[in-house]
């Protein structure tokens, strides 16, 4: 019954596919090089993958010529994981360094890629930050004055967007196993149980199913709803007539899930049950709008649809949107909201996330993943049951 | 004997005192108002403490004027949980806007307390970084032309250096959960075991010894010693010959413990034996040293000395350093490295983190936390032993 644990890792095969693919847009942006500073950017391109970013203290950079093999400008302490992968041009120093952290080492690495002059680009735009002192980056700029930046924002997205079979594998082993620990809390959820208790022991059945991480785990708990969906757990204890949210981020081989399952503690309230049915028919509307083709803002409006025909109030407005892009991070660009037109294609993976109003300070949200393939989307969490679950009270 | 969970959170007092501090700071420093955009940043003048951080879609932004409270600039989505800090003036909007992510209302803040012109603080420096897009911080300058920007990264740090007695607790507290962990750990630890299944199992016994989460797990194995300290485990099973490092970062309501503990499996060779006794002096020496008025430097050369004096090499090229700060982050400012001439005050929290040489490729890290009281420094971890812990091979 278990499904087997994907391969961890990637061939290089993938790697050179990722880098040609990035080479090729440049070309089409007039970019010579692209310097890549954060987890993500340069784990896509290198296979990179250490929690060791949980620390601030050092830079670490990866230089991607017009042509060949990412160039890694890292503190010495990464020399041999980076010596695992596929990158063979790695250039230590020993950081931290008050005078010079990488800074000058990167620059000649930049020069080298980029000669006198040249465009480089680099992620600056919407959901994206610089991962170096912004001091340093100054002074970078001013090792390098005939170079002009240019922003990669939208070229990183369009790569990453799109994720090959062996990535969607991933993330679907995670959503499956989370999916697992969602069907079994019945079990052990039950009014009595404080919600740091719940947290906690969600978390340990999260990771005793396989997942490596839970590096996100978020919910709410009221009488009749819940009216914050980002608080850490409380030592309020559930109660019968309470509405339990819990919202995962779980991760295995740095491929996140983040889904919800909402709970209803004793018999559910006619208002709550019927929250839930709207929810889950919402997103049913979603997942029958993910075909290739259609935009993110069609899927918000299908959701917003279906929510807008009953007596709720849609709640995009406080969440700010109905769902986003999955993969390496928790929630990647695009966002199912009436202003963004992105087209959808094989190998996108989202989220579904439509939310409502049940009254004054109470909302509800509800989410599930979905990757869409080439004739509609597929599921890649266990469907949430239309009847919301009910706890022991 | 299990200690009492400390109360989570803190009184409003702590906020106040902390915002107090600060602005005498930007008196002194000529500054007229800090931005803030990092978690430990905002957390640290607010106490808004969520995992909602993980996801990089939206920017948040505190305003700190010369006098009031801070100033929140927030998601929509993040306003309940801001409500229940002891912040009162919180301004939102409905995030993600693709438009203008709170570039504008953030400008009007900046504005009302900096006035037409002023001096803005903002940390630029060492092991900082700016959580906003690039090309939004342009926009943001754009709009406060009169507006100089100066680092305030030193100010900042030195704020949160010096750690009030309720932040000590937390992080106590977490020290003292995973101590448990860690001396429980022979118990199953053994011969055998993947690298997978031994993080796997390490971070639910943290996890039900009490952590809310295990954030950070590195770790290395090989035989007679490991090359590698930040890399995700591998599929290799344990067996006799191999040394075992576990280095681990829980938290505790926001606050960080990080320390290791190394172990043989199976009988430990000499020079394993050998190493272990003399980091654990070189501990010993950073120990006796960290006192008030005396620098990291002093602690790194107490604890290279230790080092020097025997046949093997230090490894504070590779690493760096032989420790760091603590608390709201798994590292903070402070290095013990011969260039870093901070003093120490009661009230700092350290790790003291001396690594040296065993062979071609092979490494031996210790590390444990303190704190520095008036007298001199107290353990935060319960002490390693000495002699090198055996597993069952």
């Amino acid at each position: 019954m278990t499904r087997p644990e994907p391969q961890r890792g990637f061939p290089d095969e993938e790697f050179a596919a990722r880098t040609a693919a990035a080479q090729r847009a440049m070309a089409a942006a007039g970019l010579d090089a692209l310097l890549l500073t954060t987890e993500v950017e340069i784990r896509y391109l290198t296979g990179f993958l250490t929690r060791f970013w949980e620390s601030p203290t050092r830079p670490w950079f990866v230089v991607l010529p017009a042509s060949g093999k990412p160039i890694a400008v890292i503190p010495t302490i990464g020399a041999a994981a980076m010596a695992r992968t596929w990158v063979e041009d790695i250039r230590t120093w020993s950081a931290p360094d008050p005078e010079d952290d990488g800074v000058s080492l990167l620059a000649d690495a930049l020069r080298e890629a980029l000669g006198a002059g040249g465009r480089l680009g680099l992620a600056e735009g919407r959901e994206t930050h610089l991962r170096m002192p912004l001091g340093d980056f100054r002074r970078l700029q001013a090792l390098l004055p005939g170079v002009a930046v240019a922003d990669a924002t939208a070229l990183l997205h369009r790569l990453r967007f799109i994720k090959s079979s062996r990535e969607i594998e991933k993330i679907a082993h995670v959503c499956d196993r989370v999916s697992g620990v969602f069907e079994e809390a019945p079990g052990w959820l039950r009014a009595g149980l404080s919600e740091t208790t719940v947290f906690r022991r969600f978390k340990i059945a999260c990771l005793a199913a396989g997942v490596d991480d839970v590096a996100y785990l978020v919910g709410g708990a009221g009488e009749g709803g819940y009216g914050d969906i980002i608080s850490p757990p409380g030592e309020r204890a559930l109660a019968a007539g309470d509405v339990l949210m819990l919202d995962v981020g779980a991760v295995f081989d740095g491929y996140f899930c983040d889904f919800d399952r909402n709970f209803a503690v004793g018999p559910a309230s006619q208002v709550v049950a019927d929250a839930h049915r709207v929810l889950w028919e919402a997103t049913e509307a979603g997942f029958e709008a993910a075909r290739p083709g259609a935009t993110c803002a069609d899927l918000f409006r299908a959701m917003q649809a279906v929510i807008a025909d009953t007596g709720f109030g849609a709640e995009g407005g406080e969440v700010g949107r109905f769902g986003h892009g999955l993969g390496m991070q928790l929630t990647e660009l695009v966002s199912h909201s009436p202003w963004d037109e992105t087209e959808l294609a094989p190998g996108a993976v989202l989220t579904l996330e439509p939310s409502l109003t049940l009254g004054p300070g109470k909302v509800m949200v509800h989410e599930e993943n979905i990757v869409v393939d080439e004739g509609g989307a597929r599921w890649l969490t266990r469907r949430a049951p239309r009847e919301i679950p009910v706890l022991p009270a």
